[in-house]
């Protein structure tokens, strides 16, 4: 007998994908008493509570919407982005070699859109912390409300601060920098970090990747890697197996590093 | 007063990785009264319990050894590797793309050397499960073992089962797939998934990934997507800045679907 | 003294391109009497001729606009495209593979836009020669105009005919082959080429590359070679060097053989 | 009937490449009386003289090797290297943008092997002239004796010379620079090339980079261009299709920059 236990159905309040046939994605909550509406036509959000995940509803112009439960990938992709975001391709590879695990404690400067902070918190959970810095308030009330809606917020400790003031945390096991200048914030880094703590930097050029293996090389940081990553997409259609036509060329370089005590 | 207990210190069976200055990684037990032997000279565990992470012993040959706590990533790279194993490089956007997160109860097939599986159970953690399914006894054995290591043998449930056997759970959130005809399996699959969760799959050859697209093109699954990646790594040095003269240029083909119903 | 001659300035009916300062290019004749029009505003080509390539004139609406005399990669960049064309990044590549040099006679099946052929025909020169193929009329035409443009076109010879009806030609040294289905003339090419000939196709998708190597199995061709290459281009901003955002993923696979006696 | 001559036969003092069936190859020159000797058996130059290109011959071991007239790409790739080479990925894309045609009159600094005077020199050809620079004399004469093994020696013009003493040419076509430190030279590049005139020059690092682009943000150069390729290779199976495992990372970034006047 198969085991596993019954579909947890859509409720009031829940927070849902509805993809069309042509894939186009929204993400929106499920009200009770309102309805959804877009250039497919609308849709009562009656009409998909109840339902399972992985269903469809038809819009009032006919058009099929699948419901879905957003992924991080799609709640990253959908964002209105008014900050540089870290995306997808990069993001995983962030996530692993920070060794990112349940209970850990993880430093995230500056927060922007939150995206990072999410990742992290998802992650290290209940018996964790994610301390994420960010000087500029509006992105903090931003990511505060993306952070809400991603169900983590708890798991997040939300400081305005310049990380020039220091931060408050020691013996992290992981520190993230997001910021312009990261290579003003190494011994700021170092401090925080425990021994043997994982530090990891996004920066979009590469005279910034030239400030920063300065800075590092006159540090008491170890294994030193710089990448970047270039993800290529293939159209899905079997008998004429082929990449699109065009990519993502940059996004930004990783720059990765060990504390150690010398 | 910044916040942040004690440094951990070493204790007898913990498992570390030593770093020569050179970048040599080896990957231990620390057990009393042993000693570490290496080409770079030997140093006796007693000498290291007590050290936080981050410090440094020197051996017999007075070469430096840093002391780290293995990360996922510094776990797989140093493999002995008889099976196929998933990349870092890989492995991260997998995560992220299954959506993996703590309570999920995930399929893992086959399971090869359990990176894979390592890197879901140590996010699903104790409120979830990785069903880990594998026909070669051989490579369970060795699975087994490497879990243990990596201390996450108690969240995995691992199977002795051709796949065209199926599989007994139902309703789980991911099922990834890493074996030489996975289109074969794509009715099993989705059986085994909830609605709306997320299947993900490597082949190497762009044969594969036809016989893949066809079968799923056939099936109520959405969101196809066909994804490769380059990671390309940069010699850290500031005043002369660029890539190193090679690179890896292949390792799989990801596939990415996400179950309807229709 | 240093040595070289006077500039050659520019006469009436010369082929020039206009530059902006923004990168916008206009490929044009310079006529007697006439003027050129643009969203920049006009200028009258009076005011060009007499002028050095290198130099600018301003437009009514005072916009500076470059002369320069226009090279292989900024014709084919500004051609109107009605085919598929090959690509400056496969096309230099494709030459030197091929082998083209000075006197020598080569086949360009079909010939699209002429692109393949002006670059073929520019090197083989009035000792060698370009038998171009099409079976198309309407692209012989438009391939024609261009040439001439081009100026090459007495080193080509173009033939209206389908390549399952063969070619005229024996022991050429190179030969070219962009159509949609290469693989079904393998003999073709064979029989054309002479010993040690350069074989050399293009195609877009993974499948055509099977089917080309299954082909070319089981012929007499030898130093098979599948490639495909990505260029990527970077901002030329010195404090800020970091590529593009997008590139071009993909154009097309090229394939490489080599004629053999067995 | 087919059209086209008969084929020319191997004779005494014709350069060869040797072709083994496992893809080993060996550039000589084929001298009666003598014979090659290779791990692969040896085979008297007589056996080959009268053969066609393509034909093979079998060594003393049993061996086939091919008999091939040597293209571009495999003197290039068959050079015992001492100096760092231009490679054909790169070499073919630095060509069209030179634009690089038959009477042209064109500058390589330095020389190094010869590799950028050979491409330059079989396209100029008779009419044309390439100037070659370098300030080694040890380079000088192995690049004269690449050339003359190529076939091309009559058309370059060798000065030994570093170029902060300036070139004697004036109003060339084209000028590509291939030192450490090309942005001490943009003066002179500009002084010896035409209005209009094409300048292309490849630097390893991005420091380099960075120096060549505020060097020409103060020249009278446009179009600036700032490129790299990735060339990656399949395994030639049309069952399994793929990419090789290892490719090249890095060889140089390309810069390209016209001249005017302003």
């Amino acid at each position: 007998m198969a085991c596993g236990g019954e579909p947890v159905l859509i409720k009031d309040g829940e927070r849902i994908l509805l993809m069309s046939e042509d894939g186009d994605e929204f993400i929106t909550v499920a009200k009770s008493g309102k309805k959804f509406v877009t250039h497919l036509g609308s849709v009562e959000f009656e009409k998909i509570m109840g339902l399972d995940f992985g269903d469809f509803v038809e819009t009032s112009k006919g058009e099929k919407l699948y419901i879905l439960k957003p992924s991080i990938v799609e709640e990253i992709l959908n964002l209105k982005r008014k900050t540089q975001i870290v995306y997808p391709k990069d993001l995983g590879y962030i996530l692993l070699k920070l060794d990112v695990k349940p209970g850990d404690r993880v430093i995230d400067v500056g927060i922007g859109s939150g995206v990072v902070s999410f990742a992290m918190a998802r992650i290290v959970g209940r018996k964790g912390k994610v301390y994420a810095y960010e000087k500029r308030k509006d992105f903090i009330e931003k990511a505060k409300e993306n952070l809400k809606n991603w169900g983590v917020l708890e798991f997040v400790e939300i400081k305005c601060r310049d990380l020039s003031e220091g931060v408050d945390e020691r013996e992290v096991d992981a520190f993230f920098l997001d910021v312009p200048k990261p290579w003003l914030y190494i011994d700021e880094v170092w401090e925080a970090l425990k021994g043997g703590g994982r530090f990891g930097a996004v920066v979009p050029t590469t005279n910034q990747v030239q400030e920063m293996l300065s800075a590092l090389g006159e540090s008491h940081f170890k294994k030193i890697e710089v990448v970047e990553n270039l993800f290529r997409f293939y159209k899905p259609i079997p008998q004429r197996l082929r990449p699109y036509d065009r990519m993502v060329a940059h996004t930004a370089y990783m720059i990765f590093a060990v504390k150690v005590h010398e």
